[in-house]
């Protein structure tokens, strides 16, 4: 069947809708089977979503998904049906809502909580101008958990006009949702009506009937209401109904390529040294399964506390924790860690408190786009007082650093990748093991005792890097030209003695951060403060506006294969 | 009268208790009229206070005050009645609790909204322990407010033993609670059944006898409780319970040696600019006062939008604003806006919206000490892509910059401080208005046409570090030795034009900003970069943690006085 227009759709019968309702179920399986996704949470609004197009006529009527990663369905009804084959790839279209790519998109989101914030603020400008359209925001009970939501419903009962909120409760965050608050209609119609909000009470979200006479009743009236979904995370596909977890987000069939579970590496060694050390406690924020905290939690359940879409919440408990006398570690991807800057400043940092923090997906993040790169975590951790940051150059030398920092008794930042490339062509296979890392120490601040005979020393931050520069060493050794490989496994305090070596010779920095804040700009910074006749070329990312592809195509696009930095040095040093 | 100990204390009579409230507030008066401090927060907790640390057994019980503006009272009970006199000052003592100070303080807090994490931290390692102190945790119905509070509400529900949770209900935040939610005990006592936290009702939070006997019952049992203390804010201060929001903080009676009110500078611009404007809106979180908006509220009711104690919310709510056909204008403390760090990158920059960010009190800020400083804004805010950073070097550029900035249409963060020193020494009287400023254009990215005649350059960020500059000119012309000053009115982009033009001179960048980051690094970068052989010195915050202490004396601790900075230039220069 084709799908149909917002127009069309506007016209079809109910039996007419639940057969797109199928439809659209089976594209999204088996697109998301190929390019990897987010599988439950879409096939979990298929029906709302049909639905919300029936009754509203968007794009004049505002539609907010939150977080985003549910708006496969209404892309497909949007005029991305024919592109969706194309899902998360570089050429095709976004997993989530993107302004650039249609109008039916009302804000480009990807963290969790901003949809009532942005929503409150689309409202006061309709009135302002005297406009009317509809404003929808879809919050899924994750969601609504998450602290910038509750800021916004106190201040969205201060606004008049028409608000639609739909609260999708499927009782899961990604896991199964934190926190002691369960959701009923009760406890809801309380909240809602003490914000001045008129709560509808529950509907069936795959009852297409139900929905539609619900919004239909409530479409242009000038009041706020509030709707409590129930849904099935994972609805139509068997097993994502069993598993809905697991099937929160699928990998890519093709990411053969790619090598270096990272989160699997840290949980394996954080769970064998709690097994020896009571004092060790592990923090997630809705990550448990990702961040690889899942054995240590069967392990040790009453030393994993998983908190919920709550990064500050989750910084400031660790804080807590470790003033309590015990040893937390803290799983965050990088681009959610940025939601607790501050309280990693003020309550990790400032008093210099004893909290490990596990920046997990650092750099280059595959399929999600723009809002899920971890490019500037070595930048704004590094500005911080107090703060020490390592970037270990494989799984094994995560490992050996997770032993040292068990009596590191200060804030410690672990950054590692999600993946880093497996092959980067035919002629290469990089290994997880390097040299004798087993019979190296981990010493506060050092890279390496050795000063390089090299003239040409590349300096990088982390795995992804290190395993370019290898590749990158290859080709130069190829040609004739040595160059010196060298991880900066302390990304801060920088390894001065090392530097100091360096004079007179051509440094090169690779790091998969922005250059502003970043290890180049640090090293920069060095050697300009110590008046050193040294040739420095940066590396870093350059856009990182960057939108989804896979890691690859991310390298690719970014100027990060192997060839590509091999032609940038030739040129900045031919420049000379 | 004596301050007794906290086990003195527990021996006396309620009328010698009412007593020592009254002593008590006659302290807090007579030290925060001439010192400054938090006023009327500390004045509304007198009795809980002293019913606190009478019935619980502190330091071994846990007391944490969120915020901590309200710890004064709890201060002189606890061994620091001597130093009250010097409260804020940089010999003295801390206007908030601190670690180090004593151990009757938990934890240091400063930012809104962490007291319950911290809490649920501490519970959960005191359980792990075997241990069983009671822990109590004091929260304002301002910060109660806050996402992070309602974050860590939902995880504290979940945990076991004993926590007393105080909601400090004095209906203000600093001025009146913004939001829909008003507190009554009803909507208290479903928001805490639904935690599985036993909600025991409202006590009046001035009766001692009431708030002893209350406390008495619940400690050391082994179950979590909530309690609404109903507190006036500025109780027993005529004046300050008649305006609670003027005396919430109140100034030292010394800063006569300061001058430039920039908040009042920017309320004032704005509200001219919205009067020929009508898309332009301004956002507050609970600053309406402080960062000079109420004349613009007064002015233009409907288009003032204080959202309280939630800056997250804030930037997401302007990018809605932004969207809807608005200009909005969000001011801002700097070291509150790290709040919203995630926020700004992925709402506003991503997509490069149509947002002002006013980032006041950036640099020193005076009295409140760590937490409060503004030294990372240029750092954190610089290495988000689309963002442009001014720091105007006066009100009078503060104005000319806002008119410009009324038709630049992307992000835009303006940097200004609290406020500058007046008189740096008897010699020198700093004005507001500098050459013919009136007569300058604004252009992006330019800060000067001219390239400077004289080989020593000085490179300053904004008012506070351009008025030092002025002097430090005027000293080094006293010794026969010229150098200019250039405010560089755009932090980002760099004039990288002027910076061209400084080959072979030699510079002096200074910021009252943390150098990793900041902008004396990336002239730095700059410079290598471009291999200029200019020789370059950069001046700024070297330790960030700095504590309490007036303007002056902040700016002599960091050595920013124009004679250290004088000094400095020499030193290294004669290294050379």
């Amino acid at each position: 069947m084709n799908v149909p227009t917002t127009t069309q759709l506007k016209t079809m019968s109910i039996p007419e809708l639940k057969e797109l309702a199928h439809f659209l179920r089976e594209q999204i399986i088996s697109v998301v089977k190929i390019n990897g996704g987010h599988l439950a949470s879409n096939l979990g609004v298929v029906e709302l979503t049909i639905a919300l197009h029936y009754v509203f006529d968007t794009p004049y009527d505002k539609l907010i998904f939150d977080v985003g990663h549910q708006c496969y369905a209404h892309k497909l009804l949007t005029g991305r049906a024919d592109n969706f084959i194309k899902l998360r790839m570089a050429d095709g279209i976004s997993g989530f809502p993107k302004q650039s790519e249609s109008e039916f998109d009302t804000f480009d989101t990807g963290h969790a909580g901003t949809a009532i914030s942005l929503a409150s603020g689309l409202m006061r400008a309709r009135n302002l101008n005297c406009e009317n359209y509809n404003i929808i925001s879809l919050v899924g009970d994750g969601s609504f958990r998450t602290g910038q939501t509750q800021e916004a419903l106190n201040d969205l009962g201060t606004i008049s006009g028409n608000h639609i909120l739909l609260l999708n409760d499927n009782n899961m965050t990604i896991s199964k949702s934190a926190g002691a608050i369960s959701f009923n209609d009760e406890l809801l119609k309380n909240l809602f009506n003490s914000l001045n909000i008129n709560y509808v009470g529950s509907v069936d979200g795959h009852d297409l009937e139900a929905l539609i006479s619900c919004f239909t009743k409530i479409k242009n009236e000038n009041k706020q209401f509030a709707i409590r979904i129930l849904t099935e995370k994972g609805k139509g596909y068997k097993e994502a109904e069993e598993c809905p977890d697991k099937f929160h987000a699928v990998a890519r069939v093709s990411d053969g390529e790619i090598s270096g579970d990272y989160a699997a590496a840290f949980g394996e060694k954080l769970t064998e040294l709690a097994a020896e050390d009571s004092k060790i406690v592990a923090v997630s924020a809705a990550m448990t399964d990702s961040v690889g905290l899942r054995n240590f939690s069967n392990e040790f359940p009453y030393r994993m506390f998983d908190v919920g879409i709550c990064e500050p919440h989750a910084i400031s408990m660790a804080v807590g924790l470790a003033n309590g006398g015990m040893k937390p570690y803290v799983s965050i991807y990088s681009s959610f860690l940025q939601r607790s800057f501050d309280q990693i400043l003020n309550d990790i940092c400032l008093t210099s408190q004893n909290v490990t923090i596990a920046v997990d997906h650092s750099g280059f993040v595959d399929g999600d786009g723009e809002t899920h790169q971890g490019f500037y975590d070595i930048s704004f951790l590094s500005l911080m007082p107090n703060m020490t940051i390592v970037a270990p150059r494989c799984t094994e030398e995560l490992k050996r650093v997770l032993e040292w920092s068990v009596n590191f008794n200060a804030p410690l930042a672990i950054r590692y990748p999600k993946a880093i490339v497996k092959t980067c062509n035919s002629k290469c296979k990089l290994t997880r093991k390097f040299d004798n890392i087993e019979n190296e120490d981990t010493i506060f601040g050092q890279w390496s005792e050795k000063s390089p005979e090299e003239d040409f020393i590349i300096l990088t931050t982390g795995a992804l890097c290190f395993s370019l520069a290898k590749e990158v060493k290859r080709i130069f050794a190829e040609k004739g030209i040595n160059i010196a490989v060298q991880n900066a496994l302390f990304v801060k305090p920088i390894d001065e003695n090392y530097l100091l070596k360096l004079d007179g010779k051509s440094v090169i920095t690779i790091e998969d951060n922005v250059e502003k804040g970043g290890f180049g700009s640090m090293v920069a910074d060095f050697f300009e403060k110590k008046c050193l006749h040294t040739k420095h070329f940066s590396i870093s990312i350059d856009n990182p506006v960057l939108k989804q592809g896979s890691l690859n195509e991310l390298i690719e696009i970014s100027g990060f294969t192997p060839n590509a930095i091999v032609r940038k040095i030739e040129n900045f040093f031919n420049r000379e």
